[in-house]
């Protein structure tokens, strides 16, 4: 099968994601000073996280299927289950931004980065067993460092979250950071020379 | 006419469809503790499910446009009788979610599966009409036996639903388990070597 | 310019509008009978009618682009001014579903319909323009005697919308059901046989 | 890496951007007579000008990718830092709508614009630099002087808002009119005699 629709369906599905957290920025209900925004101001704090984040998932599922021509039945549903915990960020995002990045909502923000992160580690291992351990995907991805190392953050972010929720949350920028610069590996080995 | 803005047309209805979903997630308004999630465990679930039913739906629809390669004007209303069906899906699933279950919810979520389930045979068997009875869709979809199953066992929760709607939930999800793998008879037939 | 953006572009937003109706169906407060769904009808009722006629423009536009290979920027503007008119049926769709078809609603409903049916004659004549007169399109459309029907029609249900709305609102069904059957004047022409 | 997602992902974006701001038209309580929709006006004549600047963007966005055809990480980025800034218009149109065009909202309406111009004027540049200054897209932009144009015009808008913001929607208006017209540059280059 070939990979046309799944990625126009996953361009579909995240852009409404990243869309929908609009809706979620709640007008404010006076107009007489710029301190009206003030309150909201978390909102917009964790929007902006959330953006980036969907904006890396987008990237990067950009980036792998550059490497992937065929898919099958096993990977479609990888990817649904990809889709699945990347809609629920609008939801822990605002969650999180209403309630001023209190214990709770940051734990759950952080889950719901978690389950993303295994469920992209899934849809790549799918891809990589479709297409061969010796494919261009393959050599490309490599050990995922990177990969292993966000979900430790994120592992911490959590139990950190029981004392400082901030600290979390700074957590949570860190490996923003790290995956902001997209992943250079599978364009390096695509590219004719290396 | 060529299939390609059918197929666009449809990742993008169904795309919003399942993203639509997470608008019916209610955000919960304490923060002190788990127990503030417990109220809205229903709404999840019932989420979950519709959320792999359409996707059953896009991977079923994916498969079947895969042995397909022009339209006519009766398939694109066909198509269009299809998503109208879906696109009622959050509707039911929230109202079953909101009410924990309840007897006339349930039920109006089975007629709606129902109603998705005959305007799939519908599209499937202009489809088959319009690629000639010795095409491989043809062959690959047979005598559609695992659709006529459904159609039973949704009308079993229906009528169950009067006096234990748990159970129809549960027979709701049973369904949803022998979708859950896609249509291999088409992959198969697609296949070079079957 | 070649069409594929504009194609994409419009069934994105013609996805959005005919799911975002969906929206507008508020889940019924109680749940203890059928007859919480009762005073919801006339929604439904909007709602399913007004599908029916976003359909229609898809349909349309699908099989009039079908004759069409490259655009200029005119086309682009024409092509948004129609998607203008068409994202304002979900409003006065919710407003005359709200209101049990009162009057006003049913007025707006009709104006919406005309400004869409002139939107759509401004495109297609540009598109005649730049495909020039001898064109399959321009042969095709002709003198586009159902779109001049349609907006008399449409004119009649507003003024008999001030004495019975019932009636304005059997004259839009009415509409529909001329333009049900997909506009098989270009399908003809593109045929190899006639 | 080529553009086609890119396009595709944008598209999707966009068209959720211009129909959201459909979803902010509150349809009016009553429906005795006409006047019902007149407190509304505001909010209507705001997101008619905002569907106006983002078919600007999206017809300007069309014609700048007609020159390109290939893309890198950089590009995803400042393209994905365009939609960010497009995302906050419905969110800035209906606040200045629901206010009737009351200082504040005015200003940030102002400020949105200014942030989505230097998004574009960042875009074009990351793509000039990766297609080369002998580009056709290079020569096309030249100097980009209508970018510049609107940015001071936006600057003046927002200090004008101080005193009248009604002013400073006319001056908003004024930069809609000058791009209402697509940018012909890029398709006189393109064209094979100029």
């Amino acid at each position: 099968m070939h990979k046309g629709r799944l990625e126009a369906f996953s361009d579909g599905v995240i852009a409404i994601i990243i869309t929908i957290m609009v809706l979620e920025l709640k007008v404010p209900l006076g107009h007489d000073s710029v301190r009206d925004l003030v309150p909201l101001i978390p909102t917009y704090v964790s929007y902006a996280l959330s953006f980036v984040y969907v904006g890396i998932y987008w990237n990067n599922h950009h980036h792998t299927f550059q490497a992937v021509h065929t898919v099958n039945g096993g990977i479609l549903w990888a990817n649904l289950h990809l889709l699945f915990w990347l809609s629920l960020i609008p939801f822990v995002t605002s969650w999180m931004g209403e309630n001023h990045f209190h214990k709770w909502p940051v734990i759950f923000y952080g889950i719901v980065l978690i389950m993303n992160a295994i469920a992209y580690g899934i849809l790549i291992a799918l891809l990589v067993r479709h297409q061969g351990e010796d494919s261009v995907l393959a050599k490309a991805i490599g050990s995922d460092l990177k990969g292993n190392i966000s979900i430790g953050i994120y592992a911490t972010a959590i139990i950190v979250a029981f004392f400082c929720s901030w600290v979390s949350f700074g957590l949570y920028v860190v490996v923003a950071c790290i995956w902001f610069i997209p992943d250079r590996r599978i364009e390096r080995r695509l590219s004719p020379e290396p």
